[in-house]
Order: C-alpha cells, then sequence, then structure tokens
C-alpha cells in the first residue's frame, strides 16, 4: 500500500492524472491529418488492430509526455474542456462513451472542472478479465469480472453477469467523471464467428454499463499500454503482466499469484498507465523462456 | 391513438401485461426437463436460433395463453414475484438480466408488487433498429436507434450511440421495472466476422443500457412473435411488419410508410408481443409477391 503509494507520488502528476489521456485524444484529433486518418483515430480507438487502417499511421504519445505537456489543476481542467469540445465535434464516437455534456462549452468546462483526479478505472472486458480502481491516495482495488455460466449447443460457456457488473460500479468510491481505461476489444483473426459475437457482446456490455454509471470510457489498445510498460514482444505477455502490476501494486502480490490473475493484471496495468504510473527504472525483467 | 386504445383494450389483460412473460420465463424453467435442456431454455434466450441445441424441443406458449393462465392485480403480482423467485437460481442468465432483487423472496415479492403493469418495451438492437415504449392508456412511442458513425479501414459504418441511448431511456416515461423485450441476437450465418462482432456488440450495449436503466430485459427469438402475430414463413417479412405494426398502431402508419422503417415495426411488434395484444381478425394478409 505504503509502496503503491510511492509509486503513485513518483508517477509525473498524479494530482492531474486524467488530463494525459483526454489531452491526448483532443490532441489527436486536432493534428493536420486528412479526413479519414482523423475519424481512423476514431475508429482506432474503437476497433482493435486487425481493423486499422494500415495506410493511416496513427501514433499516440506515451501517457507522460502528454502529462508534461498538459497545464495542471483548475487550469488544466479548463484547457482539457476546451480540447473535449473541440475534439467532440470531429469525434462523435468517443463523444458518445461519455455522459459529459460537450453540447455547450461552458456546461463542459463547468464538467470536465468538477472532474474528479487522481482516479482511475481499468477494464479488461472479457468474461476471464477484471476491473481495477486507482485512488488519489495510491490505493487500489480489483475485482473479477462477474459472469454466470451457460449452456450453448450442450456446452458450458461463460457469459458476463449484466447485473453484478452494475451493481458493482455503482459500489464504487470512484466519483462520476471518472475515466474508465477499458482494453480495445481485439478478437484474434483465428477465432471463430461465436468468438467475436461474444468479444463484441463484452466489450459493449461493459461499455454501457460503464457509461451508464457516469464514468468516461476510454479505448486503449493492449499494445499501446504494453509499449507504455516495456511489455511489447514479451515471450510470455501474461506472466510479465502480473509481474509487472506486482511492482506497482506490491499490495496485490497474492491477488496476481496464479497465472489466471493476469487479467486482474491486465485491469491494473489499464488504470496505471491511465493514471501515468510508472515501473520504477530496472526493476522489472520480461520472463526469461 | 383512439385506436391504438382499441386495440389495448382488445387485448386479453391490459392490466397484467407484463406477467404474461414473466410466468412463462419462470414456468418454462419450472418444467421437468433434462438440466442441460432447462439451461438450454436460458441460453435460447441469450442466443439466436442458429446456436439453439437441436436435440431440446423447448416451446414457449403465446403470450395470450399465458395471460388466460395468469391470475390478476396483486395477487398476480406476489404469483409473478413467487415464480421470479423460483427461477432465478436455475436460469442465472435471466436474473442478471434485470435489477428486481431477486435473492429475497419478500423483496422481490415487493419489487414486483411494485412493477408497473400496461407498460412495454420493445427493441430491434441493430444499428437500423429502433425502440417503442407503448403506455397503459394505449399510446405508443418509437425512435429511431441513435447511432454515429465511424470510418473503419476507409469504409463509413454506423456504430450504436451510447451516451444517445441511455440518455434516450432516462427519458421515457416508462417506470423502472417496465419490462424490456429485446430481439434475440442472431447474426446470419453467412455473416462475416466483423458482422458477428457488431451484432454482438449492439445487443451487450443494449442490454446494459436497458438494464442499468431499471428495466428488466426479456430476449424474444424473432420466430416467436413472427409467429405470434402469424407473420412466419412471409416471403416479404419486413413489409409484413410494417402492414401488422400499422394495424397494431394506425397513428403511426406515417413512421412505418418507408421500407427503411421496418425496424420500427419490429420494435412495436415486439413490444406489443410482450403486452399481449393481437392483430384484429381478418384484418392482415401477407404481402402478395
Amino acid at each position: 500500500m505504503a509502496a503503491a503509494a510511492g509509486a503513485a507520488s513518483a508517477a509525473a502528476a498524479p494530482a492531474t492524472s486524467q488530463d494525459p489521456m483526454n489531452a491526448l485524444r483532443a490532441a489527436a484529433l486536432r493534428r493536420s491529418a486528412p479526413h479519414w486518418c482523423a475519424a481512423a483515430a476514431a475508429a482506432a480507438s474503437f476497433f482493435s488492430p486487425p481493423f486499422r487502417p494500415r495506410r493511416c499511421r496513427f501514433r499516440r504519445a506515451p501517457a507522460p509526455v502528454a502529462a508534461a505537456r498538459t497545464p495542471r489543476s483548475r487550469a488544466s481542467a479548463k484547457a482539457r474542456a476546451k480540447l473535449l469540445a473541440e475534439a467532440e465535434p470531429r469525434d462523435p464516437w468517443l463523444a458518445s462513451l461519455s455522459l459529459l455534456p460537450t453540447d455547450d462549452g461552458a456546461a463542459a468546462a463547468a464538467a470536465a472542472a468538477a472532474a474528479p483526479t487522481g482516479w482511475a478505472i481499468g477494464v479488461d472486458p472479457d468474461t476471464g478479465g477484471a476491473i481495477a480502481v486507482l485512488s488519489p491516495d495510491g490505493s487500489s482495488q480489483v475485482f473479477d469480472n462477474p459472469f454466470v455460466h451457460i449452456v450453448v449447443s450442450e456446452v458450458i460457456r461463460k457469459r458476463l453477469d449484466t447485473k453484478s457488473i452494475i451493481q458493482l460500479l455503482r459500489g464504487l468510491k470512484a466519483p462520476p467523471g471518472t475515466t474508465a481505461y477499458i482494453e480495445k476489444s481485439s478478437p484474434f483473426p483465428t477465432d471463430g464467428k461465436l468468438g467475436w459475437w461474444s468479444t463484441g457482446f463484452s466489450y459493449g456490455l461493459w461499455i454501457a454499463s460503464l457509461v451508464s454509471s457516469g464514468f468516461s470510457v476510454v479505448p486503449v489498445a493492449s499494445q499501446t499500454w504494453k509499449a507504455y510498460f516495456g511489455l511489447s514482444r514479451s515471450e510470455s505477455p501474461k506472466d510479465d503482466s502480473r509481474q509487472a502490476a506486482s511492482i506497482l501494486f506490491p499490495d496485490k502480490v497474492l491477488s496476481l499469484k496464479l497465472k489466471k490473475h493476469h487479467g486482474r493484471a491486465e485491469a491494473l496495468l489499464l488504470a496505471a498507465y491511465g493514471k501515468g504510473l510508472m515501473l520504477p527504472s530496472g526493476k522489472f525483467s520480461k520472463t526469461p523462456t
């Protein structure tokens, strides 16, 4: 816990931890790019890599860089609101992932000014996934995704439990306006149609649950947060995720002990990426194979 | 409007219009059937026909029959609560589609007794779909599904607008506890993987939006409500849906004029099926081809 708080204070700007992503999504949309490319950014924020237009080289800067570029506190909130107000008309999809007012600049500014800082939510939306919540005091919580078993063609399958997810979200201390960083839906091209259907179902269900609970959703591609933590091209990505999460959140080591806990690790890392936390240099080393 | 009210009063029991489905889902689950078959009913209520286990001959009686079997008013509410309380442990999936308490019989009874009657919501979840709301006074409303355009691989696609859907649901007069009859997700086996992903996404997004807005979701297979209205094996199902909806809701004729309005017709018919409305005999004839 203390160590987690240490990690938090080690991060560039815990006080403005949610600004980077919003600044980023606004900045990304303000870039001079062909219309379809800007729109592709929106598509990229919606779709998994397989769908991303190849000809559009849209890169997102890592969070800390943005944090460095982002003004602080009240001013930053106003700035973010301005960026959002500018961005929304160009990106109706991202605008549709938050209940924050966007039609009126003043209202948006007010909402953004009132928006909480220091909180971050991370979601791995699959049935084997989890949701993590980071508090301004550096403490963290992680919950496995609630699911139910159903039988399809005599095969038992897991499906997300809508009621439990909504009750879980309503029970969180994170105030309305908190940004929820959800891993972009990325079904494997090798998956079957039912796999693609299920991935889409879980993604849509989580997005609607989060937005209706008052949180602002920001989709993050898995390779984005993995690159941020230096987990790219890992031989055993799931083990590395658990190792990295254990370093960032020492009080969660027991919750990350087993291989099946990689969903918890990914939810924690998504939230940590959004909050701008960084791995202490030298502590992490990829799992040897 | 007056005619619509007439149609409503023509229905077996507008006052208990929501009982049939709840009684049905409870009754269906109380049937003596092999475990996997009962579970398959849950699966069937979740999945589209292609996924329904062939060996499980699970039939749902048409709503009016159930209405005739269902006790009225306060007694019926208690009965329904009892059925629900009995049913839920056997069908966690259906239980997960409502915020109504199910863990405590008394609480469930209270909730069911407080549950509104005479209201029904129908949802065709696809981007080209719509949502219909039927009131106790026989009046009806229908709204096209809000969507945004995004660009994927340089192709413009429609995606549901989460924010607008939630705001739309919050603006409805239908009280919490109203049952929302959503068409079961049924991607065509001939659809591509992206089509299956999108269908699952829309289905999950609508389910979470409805449940979080306090409505109880009941999935209905398209062939179930079509058989109920005698629209099965139609040569031009979409035109027949618009014709049938125009007969049930004369004040909506202008809103159902064009071929592209079939989504509105299906939403209205789903709600009408849930409410137990019936087509006046002799008025409807399938479109000749």
